[in-house]
């Protein structure tokens, strides 16, 4: 056992009592009591990354929001705590905290807690900086040319442009913003005015809700985003999308986006690329890969095909490494086929407009068309609002490596680094070995659960770690597989959840999808786990719930 | 002299040649190695932290990209690098970033290191975890609840909403977001089809890019983000504000949405709310405050009215903590009056209708018809998409805690213990003696300008950090204020930036307005610098113009 306790942690007396503004940067002389101060917080993590790793923990100390305000001393009063005061408050926080890198934990599609991109972690807050500018941020926006640039290569983009973006929603949310610019590019000045028709976009079923939310946030509303119905192990339906694209043409809709998954969220399905890409290729839309979950598995010759393929005739590709490949909450990107900055080696300068005077609109619109004809880019001619106290082209270095000017974001988070490291650390070898790893590890799963079939009943063969399965108590073992059956199996999921949550020995996720209520969903993302924790999760969840 | 040296930092032999996969979480056994790794670079970051309050040290070793490209090993290749590898590659790193925490950096509007806010990003990124649910983030989320709640009474709202979002470009789209489903409800579903007429927006042309970035994300166009002038100040000028609504809507169009800015970017202007909110009420308009740089002041009795005096008759004010505050990248806020989750103490349960099997769009239609009777919240209603894998209403705690639906991301990263720890270890009284002392420190560089009047020429009186001025090299001084010496004046501005980069003792910011060519504009908001720094700052800037 080796949980966290508050009462472990004491500073020395002279630092106990000093508050945040006498040591730096407040108190120029208080290097020693900052120090101290930091390394004692260090040495809190230090115990709870120890008690992540530790299978006798538990995963969670469980209580009700309103049990947990009166544990927790959460206000924030007139007058500074002492430094010994925020110690204890860091120690109670983690003692109360949910472990998602604990090997038990098999809950959510993020989760372990990778040591070296924690620690990557910890630098970017130390380093504290915004990715908008070379100015700023010189090393990490050159790591993110590195690493996005590999990122394309794998995804087999020649060339190409990339963004990261804080999660998988934004990240598709600029996919849709790069077609709409790329194919009406009007759009951006007039909006829709002008358009014979609405437009259209096309989605499975079971997608993400983050593209459902595209269409509400970018004004298309959520009845032209089409749910294209999908097949029992959870794909789209090539044929179904052709009809509903002919069908909304039929209308007078102009269809211009289709959305395939390639990892759905709850059954891990990976839709059909080929034969979506040649329907996308056949009605002119742009074709956009969701690989915000299964992206990871492009790391692996053994498992990127047959469920990837294609992907490279995606116009555009979410990949979260935030999930499969484990690094920290939060590190999303998304590629786009076409280049945005081609001369982003040259060194060449603009000429220094911003130095003469003249009324806004002239200036901006001469500003901005020498950068669009400079770098004609899809990204930045897309996003570019042209902040001239940000993006000002009289630089000592070459604008090409600002970033800021091609997001939706002013100050943007630094999540290149905490990756990079990690990829440094892995190798392509390393990653590979890892995904690797986590589907064989999923293999043995099924496998346990096939060999109990009394106890667990899998609903469908998993194209990635997500594996769906019923658990069937005692009282409903050898009776038929009816939908009766099935409708009591799935009452006992949330029951089991929550005797889960009140034990803290177990994390496992469950919900209903279109063709079935309740079922479980494991998800085995985190490098922590062994076979024997997948026979954790299986024995507990019997000792859970054989009584009900 | 406490450069960073990355030869100084060597781990045993033991642990030195080991990779990732050979400590946690690969490794059950591996904590003495683990612990030695983490503990290694940790003393890397003290030591930077040390480096950053060290006004003997460069804020940065300037180097061109292609320059810098040859100086760093970015590299990543098929095999894994060893610990010892990673090490120098973190020490690295830091000794190519720029000290954005260094007394000497002036440069942008989030600055500094917070040393309380950095340990408090150090935890966050140890609890990896994800703020959509109460389930897997308790602890943070009641956090989220005290501290925006708090934010909330300050601002003057009674009840309401917040959440907290990855920067001010983003608070501000949810708050248009908001705005427009509150206005028109349909929206969301149909888009703009059925409306009389386009709609349209009013913001200043000094405010910050990213509102008019919502109007193209969102599908309105930039044509319908209308820029009102500002005056000398940069103020908005509310008579222009009138006039221009009357003539968008004698055009037909809808005017909906307002934005005032609280402390505008480069000339830290504050529009004036009272007669802007007074206009609104008039025309039926959202009033929107992006107090994102301003908002800080709101903690200061002396500074906050007049500035801020009738920011309480607004809809939504976004604010950033990692701005004037302090608190680290990212940490953005927006506030609505309006109350989402009403009920949000009750611990009453829906009723479990995810448990019966239904057609999709029946389920989903009757689950959200009931949620939004339940909860009757703007955000909520605005936002959800109900994904039945994650927001269940069968759940074992109240799902009322759950703030995943009430976003458009789906992950989200926790931006709130560092703020909640960081004002924790001020109390209240300490964050108002801080933006005091920020204040304080403007005031005297004013008036180190004014005795200076030879060397430096104030733009304007300044009412909040930003101070707007050029400096006067020694062959144009003494010569009368002429349009044709502001044209030379403007021209040294990326000169001596330059020789700043270059030399690494100094960081400020130049840009052009609407009214003049390039000009200084120096920030103080790390808590880092002090009159010295101040004095500092002109001297050096003059020690590198002077032969101009």
């Amino acid at each position: 056992m080796t949980s966290i306790n508050p009462d472990n942690y004491k500073l020395s007396d002279k630092t106990a009592n000093l508050t945040a503004h006498e040591i730096f940067p407040f108190s120029e002389t208080a290097q020693p009591e900052t120090r101290e101060f930091l390394q004692k917080v260090i040495d809190i993590l230090l115990d709870y990354v120890n008690a992540c790793n530790d299978r006798n923990e538990k995963i969670l100390d469980f209580h009700h929001p309103e049990e947990m305000k009166k544990l927790l001393d959460l206000e924030i009063s007139e007058n500074p705590a002492p430094l010994q005061q925020l110690i204890v408050d860091c120690a109670t926080t983690l003692k109360y905290q949910v472990k998602t890198g604990h090997p038990h934990f098999f809950n959510q599609l993020s989760c372990g807690l990778d040591i070296v991109s924690m620690a990557g972690e910890w630098l970017t807050a130390t380093a504290n900086t915004n990715m908008f500018t070379y100015e700023i941020a010189p090393v990490f926006i050159l790591m993110e040319n590195v690493v996005l640039s590999k990122m394309r290569q794998i995804i087999g983009y020649d060339g190409g442009d990339s963004i990261l973006a804080p999660g998988g929603s934004i990240s598709n949310l600029y996919a849709f913003l790069a077609a709409r610019h790329k194919m009406f590019p009007g759009y951006k000045e007039h909006g829709p005015r002008g358009l014979p028709g609405d437009l259209c976009m096309f989605t499975s079923d079971q997608c993400h809700y983050s593209v459902k939310s595209c269409s509400s946030v970018c004004g298309l509303g959520t009845e032209n985003c089409v749910m294209v119905p999908s097949d029992e192990s959870g794909k789209m339906i090539p044929s179904e999308l052709e009809r509903l694209i002919l069908e909304r043409k039929a209308r007078g809709q102009i269809p211009f986006f289709v959305n395939a998954t390639a990892g759905t969220t709850v059954l891990g399905a990976f839709d059909p690329l080929h034969e979506i890409a040649d329907i996308c290729q056949k009605y002119n839309c742009w074709f956009h890969v969701d690989a915000a979950w299964g992206g990871g598995l492009l790391l692996s010759k053994k498992y990127r095909n047959p469920r990837m393929s294609g992907i490279e005739r995606s116009d555009s590709v979410t990949w979260n490494p935030h999930k499969l490949m484990g690094a920290l909450l939060q590190c999303s990107s998304i590629h786009f086929k076409e280049d945005t900055q081609q001369d982003v080696t040259c060194q060449m300068k603009l000429p220094t407009v911003a130095l003469t005077v003249k009324k806004e609109n002239e200036r901006e619109r001469k500003l901005k068309n020498k950068i669009e004809i400079f770098f004609q880019g899809l990204l930045l001619s897309c996003n570019q609002m042209s902040a001239e106290y940000l993006f000002m082209t009289d630089k000592l270095y070459d604008i090409g490596y600002d970033t800021g000017d091609k997001v939706i974001q002013c100050g943007r988070h630094n999540d290149i680094f905490k990756l990079w490291l990690q990829w440094r650390a892995e190798g392509d070898a390393g990653f590979e070995a890892r995904m690797d790893r986590l589907m064989e590890l999923t293999a043995y799963e099924v496998k346990r659960i096939k060999e109990q079939s009394d106890k667990f009943y899998l609903i469908m063969e998993p194209e990635c770690v997500n594996v769906s399965f019923w658990y069937i108590p005692r009282r409903l073992r050898g009776s038929p597989h009816t939908p009766a059956k099935v409708v009591e199996l799935a009452k006992i999921c949330p029951i089991i959840k929550a005797r889960m949550m009140q034990s803290g020995t177990l994390m496992v996720g469950y919900q209903p999808d279109d063709r079935r209520p309740n079922f479980f969903r494991s998800i085995i993302s985190s490098a922590a786990v062994t076979e024997k924790d997948v026979d954790f999760m299986l024995n507990e969840i019997d000792r859970l719930g054989q009584d009900l």
